[in-house]
């Protein structure tokens, strides 16, 4: 028989929490005790996993006894404060907040691309950003191919990354621009307006001018790929999308490769989609990622401005690729690797 | 007394033909006779101009007599057609279609940065490309003061850039999507769903992956700033935007150059504005240039990935500065340096 695992899921109220329920479910994950955690300010509302209600239950550090694995996404507070008190229980926990992601005894995985690193784990594995779990998929084969020296990646990401409360603001904001396309619009989640506009703002601004986003993007780019060699700069943008981050990167390559050697390499990596055919539409765009395992890769072409350069287009669904279902397949890596 | 011109505008029942005739109200441009032009589809519709109504009539070669100055913008065919015919009855055109661009033969102006190259012209001006026009201005001062060896673009383009119809499709698809977020809306000007969405294709591919538009970034801003051994690459990226072109744009110098002295060089370069306090939420958005004159340029910051590096972010209305005042100050600096 399959050895079943006690499951708790902290933000269970959250956009990735319901994601991550979802894909538990999908996967038929072997659940056995299944509880759903949050913090205050939802502890006590209803959530449905497997055809059953649960009351959502206020997370502290007793919670976790006799759990197996956590699946965290709360925010960086809460993991800070209850990811330790989680692993004292024996209760492994993933992390899909920014907290743990750069502590070096603190493994921080794609599964598909550095699973190896989750051996010697200390009982917390960090789940990347949205926006670099997406781009090291298709990154990872062509670094093993003929090496990485330099990316320059500008995002196109979805609302849904700061919270439903942005998507709501973001719907709120196109009724009241509909009706009257002069009309001041409530800002209150996202730093500027968003509906029918960009803004090349996420997270907040560090010193040197970059957001912490596009930090992360270099930061954990390189843990991930296990270079600190590989020079990496991006601008981190904001678009009126629901679900779905694009991002164009620009690969600069140690040798030569051809988009068509690209094409077939990327299209054996597991988990990603060659999607490249332009001139009969071929291309992918946010909303045909939505619900998809798949990172979606397209506009695929050699850089004409350096020899060894490759253009690409990324796109994936950042609350499940991004988030939930990388969790998950830690998780199920995990069990298959005998580590938990 | 201030000589004045007989002006006609080609294409003036089209989004930009419109803006042009604003411009050269708002400018106090020096129009004697005026004439509206317009192909068969629109010709005999009503225009104002200095509040006074005009018939739009058809263009032909005859409409070009007597005229001094013609602003076009009715697409590629009606200019190759009808330049050379206009030139020929002694009407300057400032052509602001993609046909005559990369004809050496003909300049491509902006008149901020090569407005000197308009000597020796021979009746035909073009005008660049909206999304290169707004993006050499920033570069100029920086090409003067350090030298540029490499840029990667990638753009966030408004719908009013594929017409007034693209901009009528998005808030359709807008509109239908706030009702039912899972509906088929309707794709017919713009090349996929470009509501709640972003599309990695602007004009038709080319052979080597690369779009048109992307082509006529690389190519015309090397022409604008004279210099072919610049080597560029663009992804160019239609974002549902009304009016209000946005780029990302990553610029390795020859020597090294700080944030700050960019900042102030960009800053004393005419038409170009500097919005660049991000930590007080000091960045330009689309919303942020319709109806300016003014380039806004935010996020100027060292990149990180090499020695000398900068990333910037580029505002401007596409309509506006990326076409219709572009073409009158051409028009204004032949006037001062009495080429017309």
């Amino acid at each position: 028989m399959v050895k079943k695992y006690n499951v708790c899921v902290l933000g269970a109220t959250g956009m990735v929490g319901k994601e991550m329920m979802r894909v538990l479910e999908q996967r038929n994950f072997p659940v056995n005790k299944f509880l759903p955690l949050a913090s205050e300010r939802t502890a006590g509302s209803k959530v449905t996993f497997q055809g059953k209600e649960y009351t959502v239950e206020l997370a502290e550090p007793k919670s976790f006894a006799g759990m197996e694995i956590g699946l965290f996404s709360a925010g960086a507070k809460p993991s800070a404060a209850l990811a330790p008190e989680a692993a004292k229980h024996g209760c492994v926990v993933i992390d899909n907040t920014s907290h743990f992601r750069m502590d070096p005894n603190v493994p921080l995985i794609v599964p598909e691309v550095n699973g190896h690193a989750l051996k010697g784990h200390k009982g917390i594995i960090a789940n990347p950003n949205c926006s670099t779990a997406q781009m090291v998929l298709p990154l990872k084969p062509i670094y093993d191919a003929v090496g990485i020296e330099r990316l320059v990646i500008s995002t196109y990401q979805a609302t849904s990354g700061w919270g439903k409360e942005a998507i709501a603001e973001m719907y709120e904001q196109t009724k009241l621009l509909l009706d009257n396309p002069n009309a001041k619009v409530p800002v209150k989640y996202l730093p500027k307006q968003i509906a029918f506009n960009v803004v090349p703002q996420i997270d907040s601004f560090t010193a040197n001018g970059y957001t912490k986003e596009e930090l992360k993007m270099v930061n954990e780019t390189r843990k991930i790929l296990e270079d600190e060699t590989i020079r990496i700069t991006a601008t981190t943008v904001r678009v009126p999308v629901a679900i779905g981050h694009s991002e164009s990167v620009n690969i600069q390559t140690k040798k030569k490769i051809t988009a068509q050697e690209v094409r077939e390499l990327i299209g054996q990596f597991p988990t990603v989609k060659v999607v490249d055919d332009p001139q009969n539409g071929g291309y992918p765009t946010p909303i045909d990622c939505v619900g998809q395992d798949e990172t979606l890769v397209g506009r695929i072409r050699e850089d004409i401005s350096i020899p060894n350069g490759i253009e690409m287009w990324i796109v994936a669904d950042n609350l499940r690729r991004g988030a939930a279902l990388n969790a998950v397949l830690i998780a199920e890596r995990m069990i298959k690797d005998g580590l938990l």
